[in-house]
């Protein structure tokens, strides 16, 4: 990690940065970012939720990023915009140590870098890290230390792998990803023939391809395809302990919450939002827009845009061992109160 | 990865290493597997599940793969036999870029192979790969790229560890393992004693020990036992994110989709098949021959082979809602409607 | 790892190491540990639940550990104490083949560690393990082969790497860690914005604190925070495949098993237990001393100690499918019965 040189900012300069309105002195310079109630006299605050307007009247803050709506009350400079959340995502870059911008190409000594493999400019190769035959790395490419990139894959420009990612060989990777530590893109699909005794294994034959834009959270696997490949579109957000297996496609702008695991075969529609824990079976059609709740497993295609839940709520143990044993006797139940409405006619 | 050095077949020596019946031009070559609809004048397709038959009068494959049944129809050369999914098994081998029958022994000079390390012949060590003292590795394993292997663990013949995986000291893996990236096997399992105020940790001295043919996907955790060891079965396979805690027994030949979690010291019979997310609850025995569906938690013991479910249906979140709130007073529900039935008698 | 010179104690040893009283010959050597059933006679077991009482007198360890109760019914040397599974943990180390106690600074040739890291003394670093700038690492520090830590980020006195560890940069790690292989601490947390079309981004400003004591699973990520710190309490102990997300703070003495997922914001208090595969929803508080049950989702706060769960026991398919269909119907089967006990009035 190399750290900016500078990260204190003036207020006009965040204002065209983030073309809103400035309401206060330019001059003024921050170099943190912070919540209404952490921030210091150093700091830039925002105000997205009106939950926490309470807390804009006793800011320390220089500064907040916040809607017209709020602009009267606050007592500090602000940074006026309709949508502070926004931007509030593009301020938080400017405080990011990590700096993803590298002048010219650095590749470490103990990195091995196969002859044939073509680097664009201003290419990052950390220590350890490994890149096989044939594999094509865009401009920008950062490679953390200990990374593994297998023969024939490409990654676009400014895709960004941290320490300890592996991508295995034939996978290609759009512009801008980022892989977290501990991903792995391109493992074998879990796909074996039965012969009456036991298993043989079905060689993997496809690929994994990622869109632009991509994110993959720690320790999340994506698995290559049997035959075809496995495809995640473009700005596709998949976060930490996600499973994704061989021939799945997720559609453009999805989210992933962590610990997702999506079977073999299906597909996800687009701006779809999959809450943490969800399982999707395989083989099933996830139509646009759907939105899964936490742990919720889904079985069948959803053909239409809306919330699906599964499950019960928790309890406390001894209310839930009660209405779970019920549970196992709801069928007879039901036929009972069937019964008990025939009686009646 | 080191590509095959050709990949073109005649369908003559396809038919006779399948031990299939050629219907056809045995000359005609083809160096490409694919599906019936997506094959091309230079690939072999398959023909395995009927729901697919439809597609067969089309195809532009080379050649097909079947059953007897379908020979009739079939408008190109075929490869016949009594099971074409185990046929595609067997021949998607040929068409694998990944070569895992290295000619001689290959270690990299970045490798660091402690000096008591017994290496069989034709192994391969990858760039930065990390052997500690008194491993045994068989004859043709595959170490990959910034793989560990900790002191004293032994591999069997051709087992191959793709890049990145870490196998702890005093494990046992048999012969052909295939372990993905990610993969950790011998961690410790959780083991702590608690003393009224806080936990002390259980040294964890038992080992791990898969038997030969397994398979264990990315980022799939194996614990080590606390003092026997951790017992995964012949021809085992093993999905990605997976945990399989200490003292755990997996019978031979069971297989265990992505994100399933066994827990401490439950014993997983023959033929067994845990479905995506399954959870086994601690110190129960699982019968052979036993399945469970997708995200089903199992917390007693199962003496009889069959399929096993829990939870519920995924269902619109409105409706959901409704019902969950009904489970909470199931039991309520259930004596309403007994003390209905007593007052009709 | 480095064999420890030996391992064979006297029972006065252990008995004085374990504070506990010695029944039997004090110079009596033994060199291993095991279960009464499969202990031999060179090696110590104990009894620590009276359902393995049985096996005592049957025996063939050279002593056991127990409780008063138990000690005129071991047919062989006893060492006596109140607690014997807590003395069963601290007995475990004596024979861990595990050294975490090297003497001397020993940092492999081919290690990278930046020249503005500050080394404790007695510090392992492992080949190929890379050390980023700015980095602290402790008295007794060991950091496995291909372990990762990135800028400024600090390791307490006799903090412990398993190889292949990741930390990011910004990390504070107290004394006495344990992190097993594959874990992630301090990876970006799952923040975006939405403007409309797509996401935006939102830079992971805030770091991870664990505090003294803490063991971490293998294959576990822990998110940065977005602003503030994530942060993990004092002797808390995570077990493999779990995912903490950003901002969430854990506290002391709590446990985590297998697979758990708490998102993000959410606060767990003390002495909290949480069972494999739970999950819990994003800004919610659970209260001090509550236990969770395997696979419960929490979706609300819990401000009660106490044991909650969620979910329906498992049972053969054939019989859930007719319940869980009857779930879907619930609300409108309680109306039902509702209707039915007003005609009765």
């Amino acid at each position: 990690m190399t750290k900016k040189a500078s990260s204190s900012y003036s207020l006009a300069e965040l204002a065209s940065l983030l073309n809103a309105t400035l309401a206060g002195d330019g001059e003024c310079r921050v170099s943190g970012l912070s919540t209404l109630t952490e921030a210091g006299p150093n700091d830039i605050a925002f105000l997205a939720n009106k939950a926490y307007a309470k807390y804009l009247a006793t800011t320390q803050a220089a500064a907040v990023l916040l809607h017209p709506d709020y602009v009267d009350e606050c007592p500090v400079s602000a940074l006026v915009l309709d949508n502070p959340y926004l931007g509030y995502a593009r301020l938080s870059h400017c405080f990011d140590p990590l700096r993803r911008d590298d002048a010219v190409t650095m590749i470490h000594a103990s990195a091995v870098v196969h002859e044939s493999a073509v680097l664009g400019e201003r290419v990052f190769i950390g220590p350890h890290a490994v890149i096989e035959a044939g594999v094509q790395l865009g401009n920008g490419v950062h490679i953390g230390a200990n990374c593994f990139v297998g023969a024939d894959s490409a990654l676009g420009d400014k895709s960004y792998l941290h320490a300890g990612v592996v991508i295995y060989h034939g996978v290609v990777i759009g512009e801008r990803a980022i892989l977290h530590s501990g991903a792995v893109i391109g493992g074998d699909g879990f796909g074996f023939a039965h012969d009456g005794q036991g298993w043989h294994k079905i060689a993997q034959l496809g690929g994994v391809v990622l869109g632009n834009d991509v994110e993959v959270g720690s320790c999340t696997s994506i698995d290559r395809g049997a035959l075809g490949d496995t495809v995640i579109g473009h700005d596709v957000k998949i976060d930490s302990q996600v499973q994704i297996a061989h021939n799945v496609h997720i559609g453009d702008h999805s989210a992933l919450a962590g610990c997702v695991g999506v079977a073999g075969s299906t597909r996800v529609g687009q701006h779809c939002l999959l809450g943490g824990g969800v399982g999707l079976a395989g083989h099933i059609d996830i139509a646009d827009r759907v939105q899964v709740t936490g742990m919720s497993l889904v079985t069948n295609s959803i053909t239409d845009a809306g919330v699906y839940s599964s499950g019960t709520g928790s309890m406390p143990n001894a209310q839930w061992r009660r209405n779970a044993v019920r549970f196992k006797q709801l069928d007879e139940l039901s036929r009972r109160v069937r019964a008990l409405e025939r009686s009646q006619n």
